[in-house]
């Protein structure tokens, strides 16, 4: 990976011992900037006579550059490192979220009230009334953020323990732009039955069930099978959310370049949820030409081998992504690595739009086509448009939760991409600002109150 | 309940607006005082030249209670109710827990650390380094508290919904005294092998297994069978709390009178899983002389109805609970509200200890017998020598987690027991301190280090 960008996700703290003598800091700073990292915050801990005490953050581009780094300041001659550690595990440590207490528990009046013998006054009111849950306990403003560990991130089948971190991350999100409580739940299977079983037994808590990083095409059948089930509104994210800001994105991608939905041709790389799913709604958007390629090729009717959930979107055309990509105007990447070369994108029409959004690594490293593209994006919050579901999952839960929506739908969220793409501004539009930041307070509001006025025109509100 | 004390689960904070006449506050005042309710802060509110409004605050015995004083002071006259609110419902409005974000989420930095990319390398580490999830997630400190709402308090098979309310509150109560992370699971299934499966998919999550207000007998198998498929500690907390605390309490009121536990006659009523898990610690204690009654009698070998679960304990005396308190040393109450009698507790031996722990009725209420018995204690919060659990599940989690115990025995709940009574000094002890309030900052860290050694003891502890 020679040639990317240092990124906060590589990144360390050193704590030095330096000698009072002109050049050593210097030196230090020297080793970093000439190995390529990136120097953060420079700060004295403690200074005698003879020596100083520094922590020095820098961000590298890999373990492997940080490692190197580290390396060639502990050859340096009289600075002695004294501690590293890298800031992205520390973070981590101990987890993400914590439960807290509304109320006070400070004295046996507070705990009769909240806990026995009141609370018993409060679940007789329940039981009788059921609709009451809403009000007097936190299913109002809760959600399950669901996932059985089988597509962690773009990494593959991890298992429910090492997705705990992202679902943590999830509930993070939903709480810093949405003002929800969500809370992970990885569940130690991947049997389709099993998880609907499991995720109906436990939604009396839950105003919203999130699924996450479910691998396709199961993740299809348990989101239909518990929303047929539930009567609270239950979201694949990766489908739906990425589905939403991928059209959020290309609405305003478009209207730079003056091309329309409808006439573009477009090429999604991966038949993945999220591919299959942002395949739908740009469709039921418009888009008329659309070829979709998975790791075999162009899904196309010649195939024998394709999937009820692939074999929808299969075109006349055969052949490789190159193949597909040849005139195309938008290339939409929801698969890995390093798949799309510059020479691909060479042969795109002019003006040619690419999302790369394979995550943590995207289908191609932005410096590589940097001025041969009218529009880049990918998934990563350390790039300019960021196609990133926190523009979306947050607005879309709070709107539901607001209006009680027992089900979401296509329309509520075609409202929701509608309402991101309206807040770039038609004067603030430019190749590197096609979506809002994720840090922009409008974004879930917007998103909320779209949500919950088509929910209110179709019928679905519940209050 | 005429001759109840007032209580705070039934307290109603009235905002009046009386006339500025001397007399008019204390009219009020009157009649709260002549109809029994209990009178908390007087605040002023708003004052004009002619009138004030006011917000009191006080206490009745029962909601039709609280409602005979509102109508007494709507009768005064010159006196507006403005407003009426039932403060146990206002506290629970909304819910009594949140989920907080630990770190701060305010640039793309921090969201590229604890989110993507950078939660990607996290992931990866649990993925090869499984054990690393109790380093790098939130389950080195959280707890589910589980119940399928079939044994709500004292009242019955709620269902999940309206079980919520105490299992929330019982989240409250691990932060409040254990600085522990609980979060409220309420499952909408009272089938067994659903539960097990249910819980056993949802573990990877969890640091431990709370299980609570689930009917016995099959509490038992529930509690059972996951604790052999799960290596985090499962602890029915209506058996093994209410269990752990009663023998602390028995403990020293046994010191107050000067039995021995192996001497005395004991009687329980209430043969669910609180009882016959209290029975079941008392004979490990060394109990030798205990009958237990379910709601037809003593569980006596003579009845042919008796599960397994009861059928254990069954003496050769038959009869009824009376009967069976004929000079009895203890009665040991886990059933329902008003069962003894006066009239029971005059046979009983000299200096009868009663433990009527009933919620949120006691089996006998103290000012029926005050005077008349040796040592009283209930499962209440707003009288003295409160029988309550929480003196001992926070710090039996918090003991349990701190080593990594993969599981909980009885030994260690013994050991929990005898660190509860040892916090009452001998010159401290009295019929109306026999156990440490809930409120004492020492009973849980004296839990969780006595649970703690207990586990290393035994060769159960992880770390």
């Amino acid at each position: 990976m020679a040639g990317l960008s240092p990124s906060p996700s590589f990144s360390l703290t050193l704590r030095l011992e330096l000698p009072n003598r002109a050049g050593s800091l210097a030196s230090v700073l020297r080793v970093v900037a000439d190995l390529g990292g990136n120097l953060g915050p420079i700060d004295l801990i403690e200074q005698t006579r003879q020596t100083s005490t520094r922590d020095i953050t820098l961000e590298a581009t890999s373990p492997a550059h940080e490692e190197a780094i580290v390396h060639a300041i502990k050859d340096l001659p009289d600075i002695r490192v004294l501690n590293v550690y890298d800031r992205t595990f520390k973070l981590h440590q101990g987890g993400k979220i914590r439960i807290q207490s509304k109320i006070p528990l400070q004295n046996r009046s507070d705990l009769a009230m909240a806990y026995t013998p009141g609370v018993g006054r409060i679940c007789q009111e329940i039981a009788q009334h059921p609709e009451q849950v809403y009000r007097l306990t936190i299913k109002q403003n809760t959600i399950a953020v669901v996932s059985d560990g089988s597509a962690v991130l773009g990494l593959g089948n991890l298992g429910p323990a090492a997705a705990l971190p992202v679902m943590e991350g999830k509930a993070m999100l939903f709480r810093e732009f949405a003002d929800l409580d969500a809370f992970p739940i990885c569940l130690d299977t991947q049997d389709v039955d099993a998880i609907v079983t499991t995720v109906r037994h436990l939604a009396p808590v839950f105003g919203g069930i999130n699924l996450e990083d479910i691998a396709a095409p199961r993740c299809f059948e348990i989101e239909q099978r518990l929303q047929e089930y539930l009567d609270i509104p239950v979201f694949h994210d990766d489908q739906h959310g990425t589905a939403i800001v991928s059209l959020a994105a290309l609405y305003n991608a478009l209207r730079w370049v003056g091309k329309t939905l409808e006439t573009v041709r477009i090429v999604i790389n991966g038949a993945g949820a999220a591919g299959l799913a942002v395949a739908s709604l740009l469709q039921r958007a418009g888009a008329t030409h659309l070829a979709i390629c998975d790791s075999k090729g162009i899904l196309s009717h010649g195939r024998p081998d394709l999937h009820p959930s692939k074999a929808v979107f299969a075109v006349d055309q055969m052949g490789t992504l190159a193949d597909a990509l040849v005139g195309a105007d938008v290339f939409i990447g929801l698969s890995g690595p390093g798949v799309l070369t510059p020479a691909m994108v060479e042969t795109m029409a002019p003006d040619p739009i690419v999302f790369a959004m394979a995550n943590p690594v995207p289908e191609i490293q932005p410096e590589l086509v940097e001025g041969r593209v009218a529009v880049m994006a990918t998934g990563r919050s350390d790039y300019p448009n960021q196609i990133n579901n926190v523009l979306a999952f947050p607005g879309v839960f709070r709107g539901a939760l607001d209006c009680r929506v027992k089900r979401l739908t296509t329309d509520l969220y075609l409202a929701a991409a509608k309402a991101i793409a309206s807040l770039v501004a038609p004067q603030e539009l430019q190749p590197d600002y096609i979506v809002p930041s994720v840090f922009d307070p409008r974004v879930s509001k917007a998103v909320a109150a779209a949500v919950g006025q088509a929910a209110r025109d179709a019928g679905l509100a519940g209050c």
